[in-house]
């Protein structure tokens, strides 16, 4: 079991899809990786920053999830980051309504001491000048994982560039990681992106599921087929999660392995956007995972004897 | 072994995409079934009409993959069928810009008397009182497939209601499926079309893989993640003969079987996008057709322990 060290938003959503809409509910990147990790009972940090209008309760929450969060500046007087987005009939694309940064626009990250020798970093997204900041702060991670997104792209891509080529593992969506390699070939990007530093790519694919690439290998996870998806936010910060949430677990960064996180990572997104928020992360069991990992198996197993 | 009855277009086609522009090239559903389901040497017929104008030379390639053309109707006065299209830079999308019926008008399908007693039928796309005729002139098949596309959908749906109600399996892509069930979730979709009478669906999604329906399980194919998809034309109809030729090689119409399948029909579709046309059907080797499926094997399977 390795530590982990969560960098992200903690955030207030308010989020409207064809099936309901919500108030202010609990958020953000880092909310969903610690959630999605704590399933494997990971010693985590959460690095983030949040206002004095954040409930003590969803703290708490964190914290009985095992989360540490002594590196979650908490500003009296400030107002958390908010996020507003309303999604369309087909759930693959949304609109943002209101992005108010708040205490954000100021974050300086602060890794915990103890936590600066963690084996696994997860930089969820933000600017990379913080993702960069929060590298500089560790020891020797043997795995850090970025995630990322079009935005940064377009208006820091420099930065962006100097810590790709500090990570070992990027995620990125199907459209972002066309943009960033001018390739429209999934495999020819994720070459490309190799290129610029990590040894592995993970593309996400949203519904279409989940492709690991490594030096010669790919490797495919298919979304779970579900009868309705319900919320899509933050679906791709709980892959996130579960995928370094299961490597911290395991201490295992080897390609094969990382194939049985991809399959987690993808197991604990399939719950996520069965209800609105994070709700359906709050209250999941050890059995509710292993029974659709043993669904993603009867999905995607097979045996031909070739003759 | 079990005989196999293939009806659909044997065609020209005329195809452009971002990489080139071919002239009248040999095209058709039952064409590209024929080559795909060959790779099984399954003894295959054929049902289809040409006009004068078809090459010689296109009837015997077909003959010398095992395939019987007595059902073959050659209109020596008339036109063959033609088709062109041109594909957007995504590949995902086309637009036809020329559609020939020509023979194909006055098509009435004539099953050769040795192959009525076939186990497996192949129902290309075509009107579905021609796939009505053909499963009237059958014996006893103990696996009616089933192809067919939005066109049918808005011009003939009651027809094509009854041809559903017939068959065993119903491939079709995803915005169809949608159509035809009116459900956007995939999952109610693959039951609404099997509550109009098949007992297996499978919807294609193009380069994000297959999905196979039975009563209450779900199995899911990839498509091959490749470095370049130079022609999309036919995959759909590749995929269906691979799917076919397999179950009729094997005679074993179980679901479980019907997943090795799809794996079958998705590595030879994977196959079929990597040239113009059919061409790279032609010279394809068991040891190519092995080689893909192990590929497909390391593409997806995996080895969790669940501690």
């Amino acid at each position: 079991m390795s530590k982990l060290v969560i960098v992200g938003t903690v955030a207030f959503d308010a989020i409207e899809t064809p099936f309901g809409k919500t108030d202010k509910i609990l958020g953000g990147a880092a909310t969903y990786i610690g959630l999605a990790a704590s399933q494997f009972k990971v010693d985590g940090a959460i690095v983030s920053i949040v206002g004095g209008d954040f409930p003590e309760e969803n703290l708490d929450m964190l914290k009985s999830k095992n989360m540490n969060l002594s590196g979650l500046e908490v500003v009296k007087e400030g107002k958390t980051f908010f996020w507003s987005g309303k999604y369309h009939n087909d759930m693959n694309t949304r609109d943002t309504l209101i992005t108010d940064l708040n205490v954000l626009a100021d974050f300086s990250p602060r890794v915990p001491e103890a936590y600066r020798s963690s084996e696994v970093v997860m930089l969820g997204n933000l600017h990379p000048l913080v993702q960069l900041d929060v590298i500089a702060q560790m020891d020797y991670p043997k795995l850090i994982v970025l995630d990322t997104m079009n935005f940064w792209m377009d208006s820091a891509l420099e930065d962006l560039m100097k810590v790709i080529a500090k990570v070992d593992v990027v995620t990125i969506n199907d459209e972002e990681a066309r943009q960033l390699s001018g390739e429209y070939s999934l495999v020819k990007a994720a070459q490309r992106i190799m290129e610029m530093g990590p040894k592995f790519v993970v593309i996400k694919k949203g519904e279409h599921g989940a492709l690991l690439f490594g030096e010669d290998d790919v490797f495919f996870a298919p979304a779970m087929p579900l009868r309705e998806v319900f919320d899509p936010t933050g679906a791709g910060d709980t892959f996130a999660g579960g995928f370094t949430g299961y490597l911290a677990k395991t201490g295992n960064y080897s390609y094969d392995n990382m194939k049985n996180a991809v399959i987690n990572g993808s197991a604990l997104a399939s719950f996520c956007v069965e209800k609105f928020g994070p709700e359906r992360l709050l209250d999941l069991t050890n059995t509710d995972v292993h029974q659709r990992i043993q669904q993603f198996k009867s999905l995607t197993q097979f045996d031909i004897k070739l003759t």
